[in-house]
């Protein structure tokens, strides 16, 4: 069967160069385009990574494949959809909201922005837990008028999160959650990004609009389809998010308010049995486990634990009583900012939705 | 008038070299000895503080004077008390527990150690928020029939929060706290205190003990001294303490549910104006304002606002209403930990108390 | 008597807010007039550093004071010279190469700018070192037939080697210098500087341009005035420069092969006992000692030593015989980059030439 | 075949977990043994590895296996020779000094210690430097009267140097080389190894015993073996150890005069056609290239080169011509110090002595 043709809309820049390794040897998924700024149009891949200065601006782990070098870059403006099946959108919030709908108007798009996060007729979605918000995309095409649609994901700060509310809310219920985040710097991306001088031997205490993505998202996540949108789940949710001196992987101090009594072993036994929607658990994607629970009381820790399953799990420990809220629990996770949380995230949805009939 | 005479017991530790500091020209307090492991015992402080490889472990940023350098190191075990008119005592908990009772028999202990912190006849002493506790020394002198007494101050966690709880309490109620820390690594000391692979690119989730102290801490400096023990103020508090890599200055994401209804500028006000018990205003080393509040949303900093007014003054920004709580505010913290969270903390107790005719 | 005028020229960025804090109570030179970008012209210096999301982006540790933070910026181009004394330089090498020689038509400029380094009328003065390069400036009024001039501080890399340097040139020479630097983020400015992402656990062996610069600078620094130029010293240079996460103040590793042997104590002593140009020894911001030699072999450190005299001093330590180079000595060394590498380096400059007649 | 059977000595220490992780799924070693301090003797290797706190104390990237967890912890001091084919030892030098020598009375003993490298009838061997150095431990054996030996490997900063030094000196002839490293804190270990107080926002510009240990080890390695004994090459050689804050991979610069004039290109070329001594070019653990040259200007990178290879190979960049050294040529290395530097160094001698019929 021939793979799906996808082009990364953002292709330069540091998510970009995500999507690009998430879809590496990807099983149907195949790297047919990649578009960028108009000054690196026309460009080989390789060379529009080039510097002034001769440097190689390849940010990411996995190693950069010849065949990817040598691809001829194109404009985001000029991509034509009819040349792909599939397009995987990591440009900032007001690019994309220039390109996604013109692309959608033809083919799927999958997003890492937030700009259509929080239209009604836009699902948001994370495999696991609300796959089921999937079949809104038929409402988005009836009322847009389009042949394709757009899917973004949530914010990395919410993705680790939800996945850790979702066995408590099916288990116990959840009816309010107060988090501080401990955020990684490459979720600021390059551009310019978090900078040395500020971060070093220090905290920043505020990352820009993040802490209303989060509140707004958990709750449109945990919602339910309901006809032709999605009822935000009544959940109340507070967060404080800041910035740390850590490369990737978000910690998050979690105190969550059950609808019914819960112990510590019940909440362990919750997330480390939790499976999340059916048809998520073979994707290719998917880790053996979404959640891990560590006992060791010092885990999880972003470097030690941020790689598990691939970047593509979870990790929680610390699980206590809350002697403050309503059946309180608190805990610390560890989430994959831009593995689960971003790129490979995105590719989970893709295949999600082929899963689903939705694609391709 | 003859100046205080004082000995440091653990004067060559980190926390013992923040008491030399702390001390340095004080007004009337001068060193007058300084104790630690026998092996230092008959060196000048200088040859105690050299290592087998040549180093001079002084770790403060302040410098050794000459005087102090050429002292000659005591004992911990043979301090006579007759010598000194106070004892300061930057030991560990299980060292504290063996030398501070027999100090106390003859002068007055202060102490940054945690081991008579949580004794019924100890007064836990912030000087702005509490400094009427301290008669209750007056009660621990007659219970335990000693001339001296032992008055030890809270975590350096605590201090900060029960900081800026004090205004929150007195104009609005609190009746429940949670808190998640971002603290320094001084906060640990050096042995071996945190490991440097530890902490780069990590963070360490769980502090031993830590929340435990500020959540029972907290409640008796907001307590109230009822005859001949403290009544625990009834505020709930909930904590998660981390370490970041940060040298100096815990930053705390702070949730607080009021009794009263209070809006985002009122706090601000209540936290601007408060000026804190009226004995402690001139003392020595108060600073002209014990909360700084800031209005960029980006502060406060631990590397940018830890020394606000020599460290003693805690910041905060970041004040938001929090939608979960019952009349819910939130805010961001500074405070730092090793001065006045440590030793220029228990100098000011020192100062409070001489103010108070409680000591000298 | 009155001060001297001064505007300073990219007064927003990292390196003008430098040379704000460095002339705050200045004896004789005053802040007269602040220039930036056209996009600030106009606003106050306070809201020229407001940010889009509220911050205030003023960087250095001093307080911004209400005086300067009043002052009206005004456009880089529409300086008017007539209404300075002075100017001081801190933009990039290309804006100053058009705002520096229409300056210089009427006031002197002293600047943190490589721009005019280079040229053969120009000198470059540490004035400890090379005050006698000073009388140049009238070589380069003549041939250019301006008042003013222009005066540019070396590389804050270059600083720190040529102090150590000039010593042992006085009373051994110095044949060859071989030098690995570990140089601090600020050295990289801002815009955007070092990104946290490139730097945390990590080194970056390579910074564009500066190898060259330290080597032919340290030769024209050490060089002799002869008639209407520059005699570069003979000494062969050879660096590799690498960044560190370091925030301010680079390390520096030299070794040196001496024209003449010379025991470690021999070099010891030369660096201790030196005092520089006699003209510079009492300057208002001359340290007590240009280099301070340190005995503990774990210093210099960054972190603990850039301070030293108000960032003024150099410090150097680990001494010791090389034997590859001849009459090899080698030695570590810490200079502040920020201050007597740049903005306070540039006041002293001021000073010097005020010192010498040639200024005001 | 049966494997051969290894015994790990200090094997609960940092470096003896790198054993742990080096030999897992080794095609002829096995782990048959696990010694360590008295006190962990009796236990499983998992409680032997529990803190008082609840943490497991196991430190390396690569997962635990359940098998090495439940081994049985012997103490150092009853290992019996009898029951193992090799020893791997992981001890420091004053251990070593008694453990190795009883052990290397019956089978061979590879150690990452220094207690026996600078013996006279010790080789100290990198397999594609000078694997001919090994039939030394005939002669060793025999001087010694013993069955076993002890074949120590170099300290860790030695090896990447003396690996880029090894094809220069067989295409030019090296006369003297000059280094400067920076280096990863792993190298210092976790007892206490480097504190993250010393180490954050800050270099320490000494290594104990490093410099000499480097110098002396690169003119062995380098040596030719002479009947019964090695003959150090004449190059002399001179550094500075620093300690950067780097989790994992030592940068070094280093400046090589040479016996005949070299281009940058041909220096470039040597390095990259290298394949080392023939007989180590196809043991299990050797990298396809031993040295890796990037002509990136901004590599090589700690943090993005130390694992090339599986951290086998040392990479190489920045070659340029040095101006003060006769022939001189200038470079930047990176070499993983506790993979190829360490545990994985050792087992890679275990391999060569097995292919050279010396072992096994």
């Amino acid at each position: 069967m021939a793979k799906l043709r996808s082009v990364i809309i953002g292709a330069t820049g540091l998510a970009g160069q995500q999507f690009i390794a998430a879809l590496s040897d990807h099983p149907f998924i195949e790297i047919s385009g990649l578009a960028a700024s108009p000054r690196s149009a026309g460009k080989s891949y390789r060379e529009a990574l080039r510097t002034q200065n001769g440097m190689l601006a390849w940010f990411v782990q996995e190693p950069l494949s010849e065949k990817v070098a040598n691809m001829t870059v194109v404009s985001g403006d000029a991509v034509k959809a009819g040349d792909y099946d599939i397009a995987f959108s990591a440009v900032e919030a007001d690019v994309a909201r220039e390109i996604e709908p013109r692309l959608a108007k033809d083919i799927p798009v999958i997003s890492a922005a937030s700009a259509f996060r929080y239209e009604v007729d836009v699902p948001l979605i994370i495999p696991p837990v609300n796959a089921d918000h999937a079949p809104l995309v038929h409402e988005q095409k009836k009322q847009r008028g389009t042949k394709g649609f757009i899917v973004p994901i949530p914010n990395c700060t919410t993705t680790g999160l939800a996945i850790t509310l979702a066995p408590l809310q099916q288990h116990f219920g959840v009816k309010a959650v107060m988090m501080t985040s401990l955020q990684a710097m490459s979720g600021a991306g390059r551009s310019p990004g978090v900078i040395g001088l500020d971060i070093l031997d220090n905290v920043i205490p505020y990352i820009h609009k993040e802490e209303g993505k989060v509140e707004v998202e958990t709750k449109k996540i945990l919602g339910a389809l309901k006809g032709t949108s999605i009822a935000p789940h009544p959940v109340k949710v507070s967060c404080t998010c800041t910035r740390v001196a850590v490369l990737e992987g978000h910690t998050e101090a979690a105190y969550v308010a059950l609808e019914k009594k819960a112990s510590v072993q019940e909440v362990a036994q919750a997330m480390r049995e939790w499976k999340g929607a059916e048809v998520s658990r073979n994707l290719p994607s998917a880790p053996p486990r979404w959640i891990e629970v560590l006992d060791d009381p010092f885990r999880p820790q972003p470097r030690l634990d941020r790689d598990t399953h691939g970047g593509m799990a979870t990790t929680v420990g610390r699980i206590r009583e809350d002697g403050v809220l309503d059946n309180g629990v608190k805990y610390v996770l560890v989430s994959h900012n831009t593995k689960m949380g971003a790129a490979k995230g995105a590719v989970l949805v893709a295949e999600l939705l082929r899963a689903q009939g939705i694609l391709g």
